[in-house]
């Protein structure tokens, strides 16, 4: 590290009469695109270390709308639902001394952090990530080659958010904002095969995810294929949403 | 309201010097017992509101840490198991006025709170719930007719516990800490519709949970029933202990 990372001076010295004092968000933004699951980091300036895209609470603020904010000023990203998913509160989540200008030693920023930790997953073709004024960079990271060592524990909010976000397959449902419209089975499948980084049985997976009641089959198929043309789906968004809130049955 | 809350003067005066601004945890403890399912509930003194165990994070420990110690410390139960669910943060979380002593005014304690939502599932037989000492009751209710108007909005953080430990049902095991060694299946199935409120099929239920793979069935079978003597089961537990941490299988 040659440099401290730059920040705002305003913020080092009256940001804590902005925000609430020891309260964080960071956000892990899932991108998909063409069968390839890629996460969203920001780069301090100044050969500073990659990091999630994160800030802090307005007084008047609820959690949610900081984090939507935050992703806005930082990556240009607009009404991107998220979601939280954890609260990292190692005691020793404080900003290293040896990243940190001289000025903001005493600053409030330099107290502990608690960060809730929100993920989302967008489609990441239509959105053009911006890195803001403090960062260098603003990159899709393949998720199976994300930068080591990153700012403070951002590495294990990655592994978390990407632990839980495989985790929610089980019980909610998928895949809105993320297919066409119509869309058919095999396609359906390589998005959850990519999300868990593994291969599944087509038959199995037709036979659960129909059984879901999310779906349905139109009556057109695909066509253009050299095989017999596959059905086309589309997801049933009243029971879909109803899902996304109480969980997929299939459970208890 | 006839009385301000009771509050202990150093905690309002100093307590910022002990604990971190802004940042609380809330517990909602679950009891189970002969099939019933309640919460445990503290009382103000001086005809305050009912309201969950509570209280703030010390500057030098965890949220983690410090659920379990407000637990121990408000209700005398030692050794709970708590798990993070939700992070309540509506701009309004503070204490009323008129809840509050004169001398409170101005106090860290008037700000605004983030509260960190944490549940725990106990045998309620096993513990003594004592109140502390700003606390006149500390008593179990029944899920079903817990008071309204509690504190703040811990009517919220209460469904939202509860919501939360249904859904978990669909991705974790439960009952190793709240059903003897030694089960039946019909014991099993009883522990899930108390927590579901639902009457579940015995079949399907049945085929359900061995298909999870976390049950053994015992070579000796229940007596003393005037019918069938219906096998015993066992948890594995270490398939238990995997699926609770990785999620059961029967996903996908």
């Amino acid at each position: 590290m040659d440099k401290p990372i730059e920040i705002d001076t305003d913020l080092i010295k009256r940001g804590h009469e902005t925000y609430l004092r020891h309260i964080s968000a960071d956000c892990v933004i899932f991108g998909f695109h063409e069968n390839e699951l890629r996460v969203l980091l920001l780069k301090w300036k100044g050969d500073g270390p990659w990091c999630l895209p994160g800030g802090f609470v307005r007084k008047e603020d609820s959690l949610e709308t900081s984090a939507t904010r935050i992703v806005k000023e930082r990556t240009g990203l607009d009404n991107i639902f998220l979601k939280q998913f954890h609260v990292f509160s190692a005691p020793d989540r404080e900003r290293k001394k040896e990243l940190m200008p001289y000025a903001a030693q005493g600053s409030w920023l330099m107290e502990r952090f608690v960060t809730v930790g929100f993920y989302a997953l967008v489609e990441f073709s239509k959105v053009s990530p911006q890195p803001d004024l403090i960062s260098s960079e603003c990159t899709w990271w393949d998720v199976h080659s994300v930068p080591k060592n990153m700012f403070l524990d951002h590495d294990d909010i990655f592994e978390k958010a990407l632990q839980t976000l495989r985790m929610s397959l089980n019980d909610h449902p998928i895949g809105y904002e993320l297919l066409p419209t119509k869309f058919t089975m095999p396609e359906l499948q390589r998005l959850y095969e990519t999300i868990l980084d593994n291969s599944l049985d087509r038959r199995n997976f037709q036979k659960k995810m129909l059984s879901l009641g999310i779906l349905e089959r139109l009556k057109e198929r695909k066509t253009g294929g050299a095989h017999k043309a596959p059905y086309l789906y589309k997801f049933n968004k009243a029971k879909y949403d109803k899902a996304l809130k109480q969980g997929l049955k299939g459970g208890f």
